[in-house]
């Protein structure tokens, strides 16, 4: 088979031909509708930040990704071929004591599908049937590998309840956008995105932000205050970017007693105002990784199914497999003229 | 009356005498009975930190105070002369967005007794009405000054239900020390106490912790994942002691998935691994100031009424309010050879 | 003034000349701008179920009521001649358990304006100031006395998270029509109303329901659970009505692990299936009552402002007080072709 | 092997000799080490209420089981020969809407062992893999059966925070007495156990409730209330018998906007004040059936292992199989003579 594959270590990638993945008694085998390409894939691809310590080269990567199962091992339950479905990259172990007190998104053993083992850029590809989510209506093909993605900001955006607060979201990257999306969605009263690329800032307006600023702003603190009145602050702060003076900005807006989603992931530590923004405001900080399995899904398919949340204007591109070489340049192109992009066979 | 006042700018402070307090119509005056020492107190007394920038002298300082009512002001509801009291020190507005969604604790008007007003170093002290606590329990008279820090670290130890889990208390202060016993009330599986000082380490032991370590072992987090095995690191961490290495440490402490309350107050920003200690990690951290007002009063009434805690052993000085000095340089100790600290009139 | 008043014990009231309310320092006096009518003035007006043992004659009634501040008691602090306030109708104490613990919409000590003091019904009304809610967008004005009913049902929609949730309204008079509104504003994934009268149907249809059923269908839970699949029932019921059969009908509706909401009023005991319904099914009822304050008032001013709900469409009829008779025969209806009906001075 | 079995239709069982089970692929065969009886199988043995529709003849009765592993099917994952195991009696399917949001305990698709399926009342029993709790403890080997109620026990009580809060345990037979030292253990400010039998009341104070009242006494509500004052009522009712009469009495005592646990299990249909005691009263319910898969058992290992509850006051007789008759016996004499009766082989 073809596949976009690591096969050295150092900047870039090829696109090879390949062994179909052998399958497990518990796995599925599937053939790739689409996959795309997440943030964190930029590192894997140009071999930078936490890259070189974590992936074992050769390595097929893409943990975004859906299909249609083409084989089951004797094991995997509950599938039968031609199932459509989309995958939870993050492969739990089911025995830990976090898999066992409901919070098999923080595994202790996780294993990443396009990470630690074999993922999504090819035309097959294998996979637990326990993080396979069979998918029961045919319009949610064509946004398949997006669920992954989504999950992860319908579970940060919705981690506390929502309904009737003022939402910041810092950052407006894909996961900044759909939470956008999902904040109104949940009927939050306010949704604010800050975004310093013009083509977000406009994607971020259609994706339902009543105001999209401008975090260079000077007095982008007042700004959000006055807009606030009376709570003088966000009830809810959505930190996507990852970016340490937007993590810096972003705690700044959140309320006295406010809640504070950090999701986005600086590339190294950084200096926090702990004792003002964290202590005295009396703020909960809610650390976000992966998606709740199968809380979340469910969630996820609920706002997608009733079309609360239609998540296609943030595909901006696709592009297929053997020009992931150009997909790769748009998404780390300074101007950031893009939002999601969609890799296809 | 006689009052501990800082008189002017600078370090230091005089015991003068000065005028009894007038007080407003929703007042009470109280005649003090003894009133206690708090961390915060130090800055002020020494003229560092934060103390500069807040305090307007003339200023009597003091904000853990009780004593008897003695006049009542004509809009004073629910209090008689005679009534023995303490102080809820956060005179909270009642009016902004915080008070009146049930978050008087982070009352954006707030004014602090003994810091931005009068306080409890002096034979008597105004306090509005709606911060005065009536006891019913004359057991408790002889630590009512205790109530507002114990209030404190009820407040942040029971954020989260803490029955049937591992806690880490890191800095065994005062409040680390009250913290430790209330978790072991509240029904804790395990309390891991972490401090340097052995005076501090043999009450932590007394207030019931199960194991005190010292933060400075080289194996300590090891050590901390073998006694917690299988949730490979504490369901609770409880920071009390503000120290950017103890909070560095407390953070790694945390199991995958876990709680963690800010609670101490380093004097300057820190360095925090936001990506993989909070966001990795799935941690959920809450930012604790004061006590919430009067949910936390009624718990902590509670727990000291049916002596699920007795906060005693952690008075280890009693001083009269002329040796206000020696009790400061007590507190201020290198080996830190001391609890909480009383003061009388 | 006029008025509209029990004036004697017995069905029906008068529409008399009485003298304006006298206020108590910490109370408002209020012009009145409109009211409207609860189901709960029906059992007053005709002297039905628990109206004759709580009512003292005579009694000036109505308890969903706004207007203008035209005079303020001297300890009434925050509001100003002119100002436009809405009333909380449940005058808590500030001082019991309940108050103090922040469930004032329990109050132990509770006294309803026009049920156990004289109510808004009347050309003035006096209302303690911590009662009154001042609105600063006059585009609410109009919609003044709905905030008491809507927050209502605002606290029993939004008691626990809605987002994503399959939501059953079974009653839709003017509560459950507010409901159904404020569920899919706050982003249910599917709202069913159950309700007879099809003028209201027609109503629940308008407010957002996406299915409206008939409760006398035989076969109505079967297709509940069609629609809900595959949960196999809804995940919140709100129980608007306080009819027996259709609060066992919605205990069935609920799923295995959902919760009940329980605010519709049966006049006297009800048969339950505890066993099934509620221990098997591991079922969390939430008995509601009046509404958080103010966290509700805050939560229903956001959603109202935003235009999440239009609550107008639900108010069918605006009578003249002095045309009240007719209003309580329109309420009263056998075919209920009524929403909220609104009187005006 | 030798079993207790129900061999036909009709009261009564027999004590025969069967066939080892034969265990699939995802089982383990369990050689058992003890087992004790349930409230519920008291239906089975008599053949009344709800036992005759459910219970298909010939079956081999008991869900409260523990013992050793002896067998393991190939798909059996996680346990060795030897190994010590409790039974989750509930099999739950995995699969359901139920179990993947973390409601095992509710799902729709359960089979209970010793229910619909062989049970533990026999030298060996078979089990699901995914059911079965391995114990690192030798010490909690005696009280291997008792995971089981005492499971259902820690999930009734700690299904909301108890700590600093006033309990009520409204019938103490073995999952009262069991409710009563856990609450105590989670904190509880004060326990009052209601109960009619001596034997049993003496029990409760054993287990650590601070009251023991006889809930036929006439002035019952008034003391309640008097104890619990100022809160006029309990915090938190945990309604463990399923008699009518108690639990009228039960939501009666419990305060303005508190809690009451569902979990004891009436015959039949229940006249309710549905107005006055849940909807007036603000009032939570929660019912409780089994325990959070495996949530709840990690609570329990902690509670046993640290000692904070030991159980063993309850076991008050341990019977041979072959004398289950009398075992069953003194389980259902009038004067309750006794807590969980535990049969060995």
């Amino acid at each position: 088979m073809k596949a976009i594959c690591k096969t050295k270590t150092g900047p870039g990638a090829e696109y090879i031909e390949t062994d179909v993945p052998f399958i497990n008694k518990d796995e599925l085998l599937i053939k790739i509708h689409h996959a795309s390409i997440c943030g964190s894939d930029v590192p894997i691809y140009g071999w930078t930040g936490w890259a070189p310590k974590r992936i074992k080269t050769p390595m097929v990567f893409g943990h975004e990704l859906c299909g249609e199962v083409v084989e089951i091992g004797q094991l995997a339950k509950g599938f039968a071929k031609g199932d459509f479905v989309s995958i939870e990259s993050h492969i739990f172990c089911g025995l830990c004591y976090q898999c066992r007190n409901d919070q098999r998104h923080v595994c202790v053993n996780v294993r990443i599908i396009g990470i630690d083992c074999p993922g999504g850029f090819a035309e097959f590809a294998a996979a637990p049937a326990r993080c396979a989510w069979k998918h029961t209506d045919n319009s949610l093909k064509q946004i398949g590998s997006i669920m992954e993605p989504f999950g992860n900001a319908v579970y940060a955006t919705l981690v506390e309840d929502i309904t009737a607060k003022s939402v910041l979201v810092s950052g407006c990257g894909p996961q900044g956008l759909f939470a956008a999306a999902i904040a109104k969605a949940g009927g939050a009263k306010l949704v604010i995105g800050l975004e310093t690329s013009p083509f977000r800032q406009k994607l971020a307006k259609k994706m339902g932000a009543d105001f999209v600023l401008d975090p260079r702003d000077k007095d982008i603190l007042d700004r959000i205050k006055r807009i606030t009145r009376p709570s003088d602050g966000m009830d809810a702060v959505l930190e996507m970017s990852g970016n340490p003076q937007a993590i810096e900005l972003a705690l700044k807006a959140a309320r006295y007693g406010g809640r504070f989603t950090a999701f986005g992931i600086p590339g190294k530590k950084i200096k926090v105002d702990y004792s003002n923004e964290i202590v005295f405001k009396g703020l909960t900080v809610r650390g976000i990784v992966g998606r709740e399995i199968f809380k979340t899904w469910y969630k996820m398919e609920s706002i997608l199914k009733s079309r609360a949340v239609d998540p296609k204007p943030v595909i901006t591109h696709v592009f297929k497999f053997k020009h992931f070489r150009k997909a790769f340049e748009v998404m780390s192109s300074k101007n950031k003229n893009c939002g999601k992009i969609v890799l296809v066979p």
